[in-house]
């Protein structure tokens, strides 16, 4: 008896392997042996109608119920949902290679500091920029995460420092992200260090960024981020700037123990932010507050690697406590210039000892979950936004065994190629 | 007063940066500070006819002294000359992705050859594909190659470890080599493990080596190479197989002191081989031979991370002392798969400290010297092949502190543009 056959949009058809992770809950950050469970369908098809995921499941079963009059052909491609970068700082104004070349030759950051570098170069720089500029290069930016395979970043302002030039960048990202396929979660990041005129009263830089910045840019953004570190924000200077956000209606994230351990993983369990960034000299305590909270780790191996430091984040550690674990890329001009999720997989893999499964469920759902947006991303269950990648790998496990180039053949967004663009 | 102007078959215009590579002698590789001699030409151009370099310039120079049917505009783009990779393992038959997620995992060299990976999994693989199928593989390989911006590599065999599966390994890759447009140097590589069958009876495989292998591969390839490795073929035994090869008319490179040291790069100058490949563990009495000598270190800073290893070459020593140094990707399915040069590059900067100008002499002319091909290729020199990458970056120090995806915009072959593929 023949069934009825239904009409979709577009048929996604002989993926090599196509990872659904909807073996595990379709929603909410995954932890520990939740990790692995991948939901891999061999030659599998995806069914989209209204830029959403109607169907998944093998392509003789999508091909036997639904019909559509555009049906791409993803084989010799394994598939995953689209990678969630839910930490960047993707509005600048110029890049900062010379830097990377004085640091690689063994100039500290005073060194670089007095030759005019350091996060304090891209506050000149933007604030010399007009939103204009800033706006057709962050579009030019949110292309190469399409490239990338990325289909949505979290992305923060920080380079103005200023209530004007804080406000111009969230405008810049604000208009970037109207006009362009990318989905992006937009941080504030006021705090992201203390500009030079006020380097001799940081306590009032700390009143501007609560009483000045917050109000102006309160409609510009979903969240609140503090480089909490020391000789930075120290841990009361960054509580009383979250709370402020958080008071003002800003979900919170907090750039924590990354240069100097300083109970910043604690303070982001203790605020209830959505994620503690960075980590590496996370204390122990640190880890098991994570662990017993809805706080994600989120974890920048590209950083570590990138500065040349010795100490990576615990990711094992993390993930055995039974934190909930995610990977991003950190994507900033300074200190980790790359866009590519599937390289910092292959860091997670090397100088975090991660596995691939723990990378794939890093890399998307637990991202979309610490961004509150696990409800339409994250994984390929029916219902949700049909975003996804199409990467040329012998197997879901050549993630990050593959490496250095890009391995993205197409980037799916709400069921709509995107990358390569279409002609 | 108007000059003549000449006809060429194509014009290059308006790159932002053309790295030519000759204010350096256009020839023999570069040491100690002639590795600064980029030749930058801003705005650059380049006339080409019967596939070579007539004149480099600056735009306005060149379009008004030669004129072409075809003009390509290289706009927002570093042109460089192709990169040249002078290690590369191509012809193998399955990738090794389980056993790169077991090393990560914590698993010794032991445990991954006890669940069958290691080389000798890749032995098995080789042994039981077709020529054909190895061909068809090569072939997407060297695919791989010009989309990251290669235009040369050394290639070798050394997965058959059996007269009849190396020739079957050289041919595979002669007929790749025939049909693409990549230009490969072919090097045998049957000492690069004592196989199973011949576990307890190490000096009969070197026999074989020398008595059956090399007669059969000598007109399959144009070089010789050994694993010289304590515990794999010792000093004597790969002084024994190269000075076999050298009689047989064959080039030598050697891979040396990199798991442990063994004078492998003093064995490369005593023999005058091309190269000495690898490194982390080389003595300062190879250092000093090495800068005494016409043999170049090639780096491959992907293995030692990729491995996971703390040591890597030591670059700043071997430059400093007046070695020739190049970088190579060391490409194969075990211990590095990366085909990406730009991504060996940020590596070298990161992990080796080499300097930008440093890593673009060594990843063009100086494995082109190492290779014998410097007179055709390794420079934009008026009279050398027409080989080239443009990429993405923001100035030739871009490369390096743009990592992580592959900015290639397009490799051009003999003048030719190759990729992205014309459609």
């Amino acid at each position: 008896m023949q069934g009825m056959v239904e009409t979709v949009d577009r048929l996604f058809v002989h993926a090599r392997e196509l990872v659904t992770l909807t073996d595990g809950p379709a929603r909410g950050a995954r932890r520990g042996a939740a990790m692995q469970d991948l939901g891999v369908i061999a030659d599998g098809a995806i069914a989209v109608r209204g830029g959403r995921v109607v169907a998944v499941g093998t392509t003789d079963s999508i091909a036997r119920d639904y019909r559509a009059s555009i049906e791409h052909d993803l084989s010799g491609t394994v598939v995953l949902p689209g990678f969630v970068d839910g930490h960047t700082h993707p509005v600048f104004a110029a890049t900062r290679e010379d830097e990377f070349h004085m640091r690689c030759a063994g100039a500290d950051y005073m060194a670089i500091a007095a030759a005019g570098g350091g996060i304090l170069s891209s506050v000149r720089a933007v604030r010399a920029a007009t939103e204009d500029e800033l706006l057709a290069r962050t579009m030019r930016i949110f292309d190469g995460f399409l490239a990338a395979g990325t289909t949505t970043i979290e992305g923060k302002s920080g380079y103005g420092l200023s209530v004007e030039d804080e406000v111009k960048s969230l405008r810049a990202l604000t208009r970037a992200r109207d006009s362009h396929p990318l989905d992006v979660v937009r941080t504030f990041l006021g705090a992201h260090e203390v500009p030079l005129e006020y380097r001799d009263r940081r306590e009032a830089y700390v009143d501007l960024v609560i009483d000045e910045m917050l109000p102006a840019v309160v409609g510009l953004c979903e969240a609140c981020d503090v480089f909490a570190e020391p000789g930075v924000f120290d841990l009361e200077q960054s509580r009383r700037i979250l709370r402020a956000a958080k008071a003002a209606g800003l979900r919170l994230r907090i750039h924590a123990d990354e240069i100097r351990p300083m109970g910043g993983a604690e303070l982001a369990v203790e605020l209830g932010a959505d994620s503690a960034d960075h980590l590496p000299q996370v204390s122990d305590a640190g880890i098991r507050a994570l662990a017993g909270s809805d706080t994600t780790a989120v974890l920048l191996p590209g950083t570590s690697f990138y500065l040349g430091k010795p100490k990576h984040a615990p990711a094992r550690a993390l993930i055995d406590a039974g934190a909930a674990v995610a990977l991003a890329t950190d994507y900033n001009p300074g200190s980790c210039h790359t866009q590519s999720m599937p390289l910092i997989v292959t860091l997670a893999c090397v100088l975090l000892h991660m596995g691939p499964a723990e990378c794939i469920v890093a890399s998307t759902i637990n991202p979309a979950a610490s961004l509150g947006l696990d409800a339409d991303i994250g994984t390929l269950h029916p219902g949700k936004q049909a975003d996804f990648v199409a990467l040329d790998l012998p197997s879901h496990r050549g993630l990050g065994y593959v490496f250095g180039g890009n391995p993205t053949v197409a980037t799916v967004k709400r069921g709509e190629p995107v990358w390569p663009k279409p002609r």
